[in-house]
């Protein structure tokens, strides 16, 4: 009897589009305030502590089995004895431990691929960082863990909301992830040893991605055919240096702000959270793509992640889609800017709350198809017009001050990924009174795209004085 | 007019051969003191120093050419802007900054393969050692750079006999390395652009490696059958667990002796420098075996490169040449040991002293063939008896201490690599008084490896004891 589980095909997926250049590795990152009275031996001690823990829980005790002719599935396998400390990992920044140093060693860490032979994931420690504090970063396959539970790994683990140390305080691979059951596909060698299984693995993946494509296709055309203010048709994206063939090398840099001042800003103008992060990314982009001489004419399109509730939906549970949405580039005036932003994200969840869920689930799958081929292919979208020039999603943590192991968690956010034809991901994560935007991007491809950070900046400002909020 | 530089045969091989599990990279770690009255912003100057400078000297400026069905060479392209942020690397040690955090860190640095799309080499300036010292690690592919000039990088960078702090002192990447001249072979695009070059490549690599086997095999066998005391014949090494396939991660482990410990001991009971060090790693494998109970019946032979005058050599030059000699680890008694060491030395230098140039040079590389032969086929040498368990180099460096940019450095050592079926590298390397061991190891393979520090200080232990040297 084996003990190998067969992967699902959307876990897959993700061991099948990865490449030496694009591993599908996410990461979640937090800046942790040293608890009152302690200084950095508190950092060894608790290292130490969880050193005693082998990793007994799932996913964290699973590694890939090895494939072979006979054998091509994908499947896990658990491990009994894991080498702790090569996934545990203490670090350290060099001086002065500022915000650049910490970015540019989750740059690093961040590039590196995991190792397949083991379970895929690692803990860094990160200590010398400014202002009594340390840096926690994990890293982990997106096949091992999925991108919504990823990207909380570091709400569900540190989920004191009072700042109490405790002796024994477990690390997150001591207990399972919850929102993901790795042991509902076991399956016996003899199951999961066959080549059609593989290719029925192979092809259940790529139908999770596009389930019915033609069904709803002619009902989008003809809906954007109405020219419905703002709708954003697919293929109407402008080439961009953000769609290119990218390279190994990551760079990841983030700002945050308060979610405060972001919401004055929605309530002065109208307009959502959403609406209001669209308008500043598309400022900041069009910024930077000024500065470098590459602004499209027409603007930039962002695919966005949206959660809403379908209309065949009675139950009251809510959904999520994917819309197409312009970021307003191709407009000088900030204000104009956001009311475009507005205009086209309203038409896009119009659009989506016509759809039953079936429909929606196919027309988001249709907005990401085209990259997934660029992916596999290894030539990304660059040949003609993208699909959609950047992915921005927004992603809800915790609205109360978090502590692990009595340590304050300062800034917390997930970590995303980079593909073919897609050189930038800008995620968003909000955190007791915070929002932070994260840009992780390919280094070779987007010279200098740290420089979005001080361009964020500066769009929030721009928005703050259009609308009166700031002189 | 292209400026592509075709590969030489020996730089290629190292390309050939090496996997994801394998990349060929060697390396380079000194720990220095700061400058007496400077503190740790000297570090950051001296970065800051460095990355004024492009690296415009060659091999730093040369990266792979990409290949093609119709340009399938390996070729070197000289590149025009380099992300010198990217190749200069200001890093940290963890608290309490000791030789165990250098090594942990040593070892994952040296596990990541280099960025085969950029000039392939990196250096790392690490502060938070202790007693006020840093530490700089350069890494470089052994195809830009070969063993020799890699392992005594930091000799020639760091030339200084006197402490004295330079404003401008210059980082290595500014000058040129010397002896390797990767302009000779430039070739335009369309000499190096056919199948048949690459055949003829790879040929060559394989001929370099094994320029006409058959002429001396013979000999040896010959010789090896008049039964000369000590001398190790072909394939007499035990299968054991250091000959075995390997996986992605390094350990590296370093200890370090006053040189004058060992030449007392060869002094006392006759015997070289390089006797004392082959019979200190029969004692320290044998401990470590014994005490994973996998201590082969027969002793362990190591390969061991000599340099000595061939008998047909007239302008008193030397030849490097590859020698067998047993480690004695089948020898309880420490002594025996030391005596098996020492015959078995001797008569692989006699062995070497009988031929001429060229007989040398095929039997060395008879010596390393199956080696190949097992990296290639990913299989290494472990299905049958191994041509011989470990190498063991000993590569001399300045007697006098030297000093970079007023830094002194207090140690430096090479950082080599293994393959498939040869899980363990032991290098020594001599710098002013003292002697490093270095053991790059496998870390999935060999487990607990880094034991062998302990080990091998107990093995001088026993020597010193065995001659009343030590009490």
């Amino acid at each position: 009897m084996s003990n190998k589980k067969t992967l699902t095909p959307g876990d897959a997926f993700f061991l099948l589009i990865e490449s030496d250049k694009t591993p599908s590795q996410i990461g979640v990152l937090a800046r942790v305030k040293l608890p009152k009275g302690k200084d950095k031996t508190f950092i060894v001690e608790m290292i130490e502590g969880f050193r005693k823990y082998q990793p007994t829980a799932e996913p964290y005790n699973l590694k890939l089995a090895k494939r072979s002719p006979t054998s091509p599935m994908y499947s896990w396998e658990k491990v009994d004895n894991v080498d702790i400390d090569y996934h545990l990992r203490h670090s350290a920044l060099p001086q002065p431990g500022g915000e650049r140093e910490l970015a540019v060693l989750i740059s690093r860490l961040h590039s590196i691929p995991l190792d397949h032979g083991r379970p895929m994931w690692e803990l860094h420690v990160i200590e010398g960082l400014e202002d009594d504090c340390f840096a926690i970063y994990a890293k982990m396959h997106h096949a091992l863990i999925d991108g919504v539970a990823g990207s909380r790994l570091m709400a569900h683990w540190a989920q004191q909301t009072e700042p109490d140390v405790a002796p024994d305080f477990l690390p997150f691979w001591a207990k399972p992830l919850p929102q993901k059951n790795h042991s509902t596909k076991a399956n016996s060698e003899n199951q999961s040893s066959n080549k059609e299984g593989f290719v029925s693995q192979c092809t259940a993946a790529f139908k999770s991605v596009a389930i019915v494509l033609q069904a709803v296709w002619k009902s989008i055309r003809g809906q954007c055919n109405k020219n419905s203010i703002g709708l954003v048709a697919p293929y109407s994206a402008p080439n961009s240096i953000l769609n290119v063939a990218i390279g190994p090398q990551r760079r990841v840099s983030t700002v945050e702000f308060s979610t405060d001042r972001l919401l004055a800003i929605g309530k002065q103008h109208g307009g959502t959270l959403n609406d209001v992060v669209m308008a500043i990314c598309g400022g900041a982009l069009r910024r930077y793509l000024s500065e470098l001489d590459e602004l499209p004419e027409t603007s930039l399109i962002a695919q966005v992640p949206v959660s809403f509730r379908p209309k065949d939906e009675v139950g009251g549970g809510n959904a999520i889609g994917a819309l197409l949405a312009s970021l307003g580039t191709d407009e000088e005036d900030t204000l104009a800017r956001f009311n475009k932003v507005i205009a086209s994200m309203s038409a896009g969840k119009a659009l989506l709350s016509g759809m039953n869920a079936k429909q929606i689930t196919t027309y988001s799958a249709l907005m990401t198809l085209p990259f997934v081929i660029g992916q596999m292919t290894k030539i990304g979208n660059r040949r003609r017009n993208p699909m959609y020039n950047v992915v921005i999603s927004n992603v809800p943590g915790p609205r109360e001050t978090r502590y692990l192991n009595g340590a304050e968690l300062f800034s917390v956010h997930p970590v995303s990924f980079v593909m073919q034809g897609q050189a930038l991901n800008i995620t968003l994560y909000t955190y007791a009174d915070k929002i932070t935007f994260v840009f992780t991007a390919c280094r070779e491809s987007l010279s200098s795209v740290q420089h979005l950070v001080g361009h964020t900046t500066d769009a929030l400002d721009d928005l703050e004085r259009a609308l009166g909020i700031k002189p």
